[in-house]
């Protein structure tokens, strides 16, 4: 892997980290990452100019004709290589669906990505129009300027592409797509068949992804699905993610009088719903451990296997620099944080009630609203993880209704909370240890030369128990952008480098033993 | 005291309540009150024609010009009764003061009102400008038109003068006038010295009350204060307030990371500063008694005398007909509203963190807001009860910081909490059993012919400790304008029944033996 993304070091723990990337990097990359890399450097200029064409085509999710554009590209580039593809329709962005049979492979992977990307405010885009890629000479925040695409020659890895899309998740399209023609350049063929399914509205919350999954489930049939999306390691090593959280969130509303009264004239009489929710609140979390006390939240938490804890042991623990970037003295409770998310949580997002600051004013409030999320691991189903958050409400002697109580019921009822949820979808985890994981584990650490940082649960939330829970396909997200790549923000970018060990990468995910 | 503003009664209680009221008009008003009545009776259109063009006369605390334009209308109000007169000056608006010597009286009392207004929203004002008086058949609500003034002959009770400070507080002023014309009239002359108080900044919250306390000490002198100000209970009773509510407000800002975080890839693990104010404020309260459990916090409360607690027991219990109103079904703690307001209260007026509802967002918040007012009952020290609350958090673990903590703070203190407060000022409350405090509740009410609802303690905050606790004057509010007036809002208005009756109020307090 070229120069990974290295973070400026700023506390001892964050040296010692890098001292174990530096020990990885003594491994030997495999023939078949060299002759990726051969192949990668004689070919740059027209790699970067096929993401460059790619990443011209506006693609929010909610222009349905210019997804259509993107779509169509993407059967073009699969075309050149030879790869089947056809288009599978939904109520709103088509999939891009594409075969590579491979004689003699008895072994099929699924490659996934998505296409389209979040929606521009081009006012804060620095520079450029963020569907017109440029190329800078290093980050934004570095002082990186604009230079031009050389027409020949090779690319500083820490040059970098801005435009929406460059990492998220464009860019890993083209590097599927290179790694492919990188393999055959070498007179070599995949070790497996190969299919690819590349999503048009994931930046609208995958709304067609359960249908694609019934409809079209036997064209997804595969041993083992591949997710290219996200970001790697901060530490810029090379990452897999066998998991990810699922989410619920819930909205609870306490109430107290119809309107807010003279704190004067009411103060200590009229019940607070302000107090009566930080009560609530509190009821549901141990301040302590941090552990939450709703009943039967843990319940159904598998534990990690011995495996999984090793490759938490073995990634690298930034905890002690993160908590010194972000300012604060104590984790909410003890562990490490890659070990913690493997646990379901309970997250107040936000707080409303009447008015502070210079706005505040002498009333007792009538209502107070606490906006939660809940975070989801395997095997934690979010409607019964729901539940117990009502039952546990209920235990505190709240009736519970779920529209805006008219005066009457909030007379009937002493303590009453409104709670309004989301859908909301399940945690999807892979075993590392199952013998595809193993598989792909080795193979790839074997053709990197390094190792692997293996996270059993990320924690942002992806609905692919789709593949995972109702499709049977283990499913592991292999990330290739720089962390730094601004996702979903203005001047997102990816950094060269991390295109090149993309490829390298998913070459070495084709040619898995 | 004539028809007294009814509440329309949806209650049996209420009904009850109001029984009270009718075997009180029982009573037969005195002689001085009779007096007082056919003189006003035969003057309502020049009582009137005072009044409206006192209010003509724009009054909002901040423009100093306008407020002395008043200042000189009261001086020469004043002059008219032979009351010698002066302005005493401060940074802000003049106290207007005067007295009265009347031969042969050896107490003196001190009447205080204040002639400077809220500010005014024209927009929101119906028919006309806030300063150019009109006339209306009935309240706003109940569809009261425009009437002309009429030039001779009477008023109707329920008919209202809307116009800012008709009343709060400008009638007060024109209502002690009169009944001075009206003693005087009846070729009777007070058994007070009288001297008067008007204040000219009483809603930018008395900012010179303490200069004038300690400059003019001498001038206020007296036996017995009356403070002119406020509404009557909505009982309609004449009502007799012996303190107010000290108030002192504090905010409370709760940390977590330096800014908000990703909740999947953060929760659980960075601290939530919404949650541990939860458990902040929970500890602050019993959510079962409604007891505040700070430490010391009700150390200082002086007990109510037993005839204290016989005003409360007699005075109107509205409890249930005020709940049903306000649409809850339990107070926060147990007993009559009136006998809780003798307790100091801790109110979270408001929350904030980061967002709920449509603009809620998946992060761990950076920070956490509360916005609390204590309200202070006699003999409990802002700056002591501030300390105890302090004291309190501290002893749940944080650091307090008066400023916003910077990174380097943030690292250092696992739990911190940045804590605001105002300077506030304490409750006042003159003693029922006080020989000149019977004396003014049995002169009243003999001459009234009509019990008083006498409430040792009101809910809202005024400043008159200056009064009673600076200067020892014993002081007592006599309000005498509609609970429904529109106090401090558009459409403010003073019922002239209202008028009429607290004309007879401040005789009998002028006469009293």
């Amino acid at each position: 892997m070229d120069s990974p993304t290295v973070r400026r070091c700023t506390s001892a723990l964050c040296f010692a980290t890098l001292g174990l990337l530096a020990s990885r990097e003594a491994y030997a990359q495999s023939e078949t990452v060299h002759g990726v890399r051969s192949y990668r450097t004689s070919h740059e200029v027209e790699i970067v100019e096929e993401l460059v064409e790619f990443l011209s085509l506006p693609n929010n999710a909610a222009d349905i004709p210019a997804i259509r554009r993107n779509a169509e590209a993407i059967l073009e580039m699969m075309a050149r290589r030879g790869i089947e593809g056809r288009l599978l329709e939904t109520d709103g962005a088509p999939y891009v669906y594409g075969e590579l049979e491979v004689p003699g492979a008895t072994r099929t992977i699924l490659f996934y990505a998505h296409y389209d990307g979040q929606a521009v405010d081009t006012s804060r885009w620095v520079g450029h129009h963020p569907y017109e890629p440029v190329l800078r000479d290093d980050a934004l925040e570095a002082g990186g300027q604009i230079i031009e695409f050389p027409s020949q020659g090779r690319f500083e890895n820490d040059w970098r592409i801005f435009a929406r899309s460059a990492s998220d998740d464009k860019s890993p399209i083209v590097a599927i797509m290179v790694a492919l023609d990188a393999i055959q350049a070498n007179l070599r063929k995949p070790t497996s068949n190969l299919k690819f399914i590349f999503e048009g509205d994931e930046e609208a919350g995958s709304p067609n992804l359960g249908f694609v999954a019934r409809e079209y489930g036997d064209l997804l049939a595969a041993d083992l699905a591949i997710a290219a999306d996200g970001p790697t390691d901060p530490s810029g090593l090379p990452t897999m993610k066998f998991g990810a959280r699922g989410i619920v969130s819930v909205e609870i509303t306490t109430y107290g009088p119809l309107r807010p009264l003279h704190s004067g004239h009411y103060g200590n009489w009229a019940p607070n719903p302000a107090m009566r929710l930080a009560h609530l609140l509190a009821s549901m979390k141990d301040p302590r451990t941090g552990r939450v006390l709703v009943e039967g939240f843990y319940d159904d938490v598998v534990e990690l296997s011995e495996f999984e804890r090793a490759a938490i042991a073995a990634a690298p623990n930034d905890d002690a620099e993160r908590m010194y970037a972000l300012a604060f003295a104590e984790p909410e409770a003890q562990g490490q944080r890659l070990a913690l998310i493997n646990l379901p949580s309970l997250n107040v997002r936000g707080l409303r009630s009447a008015w502070v600051g210079r706005e505040a004013r002498t009333v007792v409030p009538d209502r107070a609203i606490a906006n939660i999320d809940l975070r989801l691991v395997k095997n934690v189903d979010p409607r019964e993880q729901l539940g117990r958050l009502i039952a546990h409400i209920e235990k505190q002697g709240y009736d519970i209704v779920s529209e805006e109580p008219d005066p009457e019921t909030r007379r009937r009822h002493p303590k009453l909370a409104r709670v309004v949820s989301s859908d909301g979808y399940p945690a999807y985890r892979t075993q590392m240890d199952l013998p595809i994981a193993q598989a792909l584990i080795s193979s790839v650490e074997e053709h990197m030369g390094q190792g692997m940082v293996k996270i059993p649960t990320s924690g942002g939330s992806v609905p692919l128990y789709w593949f995972t829970d109702v499709l049977g396909l283990p499913t592991v997200s292999v990330p290739m952008v720089n962390h730094d790549n601004n996702q979903h923000s203005p001047n997102e970018n990816l950094r060269l480098g991390n295109l090149w060990s993309g490829i390298e990468l998913f070459a070495s995910v084709m040619m898995m033993r």
